[in-house]
């Protein structure tokens, strides 16, 4: 056994580590602890109906995951439920789209323009742009937007790629043609304090960054407006005639044991996933702070509702800059750090976006090559 | 129980049935015969990455499921595997789309008309028009269809509505701006006598139409063109980001079992779904047969290489024609039964589309309401 692990890492030392990708396998061992309770068994012949539930508008939404998703929020505290639609999707990603596509479709005029605030999610340019759609337009950053018409903005808090708490920033007062997306993936207690019940039109939360199940592709939107809500229904039935029946049920039976651990001292998950976020960002930042050459945004402390007391933010991803003038994305590449480049997400050669969920042992590695870049680095100044 | 069971069918004989769609629900008695061997069963800890196999092109392709669609296809000689890229799909609609996307991304001017001889899969217009994209066109009825410039051909055979054997119909020598995506959902021996190995370039199959797990969104492509494979790849990261894991998980399992019932007497599940729509077919020519003002299409015999013996067709659904002129969607809808209109598939009035894969209990009565259908359209004649 020891035998092996060694293996392993040697074999790691060696390979190119990937943190381009926010894959979340850091929380594997906490739900291989959690052990039996979270195990779903599906027979042969269960969830064979398109439809989950007839009588409800998103009719492929399983009824159990929306009790769960409402159980969760209220126990957290971080959005608020009541008198909402809850749309189901395969993952945040296609409920973004469907977001995008509900709003455009009714909007008074098209193209829509739709924006972001730089540094933002560089899969937002992909999502608006791949299909060429005539009925929204990427519009890029939102600081200093000034087109006229119909707009979307996109604000995404804690922000992905740069971690930092976002509000709208295209300020048209008594403007009704601008809409507004709010991408909530990372507003959970182990990434940041919960400081309000949040209340938005639109709020998109997805199952990979809470708990890690990434494969499962599960996201859910929030939707006040019943409007929006149809037609967000109406572009997932096109796209995919709804959401995998098994993803659901297990995605339910989760999101209920993360909900009774909501309550535990022993067994936590915000409190194991910020024990160890912080540890993480604890020994990046040591890391950082040896080297001359890279730099780190800080985060100020609030008052988490959740933990009941004052806490740091320990983002999801690490918004790497650096001080030379480098192309930073190439320079982790020789290095065999595979990260995504700050210019994808409106933002410069000069920061990348690396995950921090990757597993330990990658994570370790991770920590190694950066310390010595730094030092590689100082030799060539 | 006796009691239940007869409020169940007082019930049903008063509410609205839906053959609208084809949810194939028609399938889960078998497998609940089949018991535990279909079972799946997944830990908390499991399929948590968004990563199946990073060494294949198509990375969020869990090998297991990959295996299971080339042993199967094998078994039943319905479609060639081999030299082949399999994509997977969040059903067959998302693959279609990543096709048509794939297709018009590589062709030299855009947008790429697209076309389905009549009558065709409603869903195409759909699929192909509501996002608007720049890249492609529903130019409707592939039958006279004479535009220049590059083209795709969706080809479903059997067809859906109708149930006929196709082929394309753009008849275009030596023209390589046209391209062909064929739709192979009902190819297999308990809808269509399995004539030949089909080997074309992109090929699409659904597990809900086969075995009847329509939740379970899973769909496949098989595709020669590696360029082709790839752009389709990409479609699906932006669009999802992968595909639900657990149902690949579930469907790869299932996909075994049903590949081992094909050499079994007792269990075949193809003899087991042939016996039960040839059964059903009977009964509704039946009930046609009865009437002065329904008709259906015929279908020729042939020699199925699965079954070894010459075999009639049972489509997945009915293309229900009326000689009167009349509404028939409508007329249907009066005596609560919901289908789909024949104008949605390039057709008429006087054609709807019935699905032949409801509960059993859901048949019955829905031929019982043609039934009295008859009768009172003799009254009003």
């Amino acid at each position: 056994m020891v035998k092996l692990e060694n293996m392993k890492n040697i074999s790691l030392s060696d390979s190119v580590i990937n943190l381009d990708h926010g894959d979340p396998t850091a929380y594997e061992e906490y739900w291989r602890k959690i052990g039996d309770r979270c195990t779903v068994t599906i027979r042969g012949c269960d969830l064979m109906s398109y439809f989950s539930d007839v009588n409800n508008m998103c009719w492929f939404l399983e009824p159990e995951l929306a009790e769960a998703i409402k159980e969760l929020h209220d126990a957290v505290g971080n959005a608020a439920t009541e008198d909402r639609y809850i749309v189901v999707g395969t993952g945040s990603t296609q409920l973004c789209q469907a977001a995008v596509h509900a709003l455009s479709s009714l909007a008074g005029t098209q193209p829509v323009s739709v924006v972001a605030a730089a540094p933002y999610y560089s899969t937002y340019v992909e999502e608006t742009t791949y299909v060429r759609s005539g009925m929204y337009k990427w519009e890029g950053d939102a600081w200093g937007f000034d087109k006229k018409g119909p707009y979307i903005e996109l604000v995404t808090s804690p922000n992905n790629p740069d971690g930092t708490i976002r509000e709208t920033v295209v300020n048209r007062p008594d403007d009704d043609e601008g809409k507004v997306i709010h991408d909530f993936a990372y507003y959970w207690p182990h990434y940041t304090p919960i400081t309000r019940r949040q209340d938005h039109d639109i709020m998109l939360f997805t199952f990979s960054k809470i708990t890690g199940h990434a494969g499962s592709r599960i996201g859910w939107a929030l939707v006040k407006d019943k409007e929006v809500a149809k037609k967000m229904v109406e572009y997932i039935i096109v796209n995919s005639i709804g959401v995998s029946k098994e993803s659901q049920i297990r995605t339910a039976k989760i999101l209920k044991v993360l909900k009774e651990t909501c309550k535990s001292e022993a067994e936590n998950f915000f409190e194991y996933g910020h024990e160890m976020m912080k540890n993480r960002w604890e020994k990046l930042r040591g890391v950082v702070k040896e080297s001359d050459v890279f730099s780190l945004p800080k985060y100020p402390e609030a008052y988490c509702y959740f933990f009941g007391k004052t806490l740091g933010s320990y983002p999801a991803f690490a918004w790497l800059g650096t001080k030379e003038e480098t192309d930073l994305v190439n320079e982790l590449r020789r290095h065999k750090v595979m990260s995504r480049a700050g210019e994808r997400c409106g933002s410069d050669k000069k920061h990348v976006r690396v995950s921090m969920l990757s597993r330990e042992d990658v994570f370790n590695v991770f920590l190694e090559r950066l310390a010595n870049m730094k030092l590689i680095k100082s030799i060539d100044l």
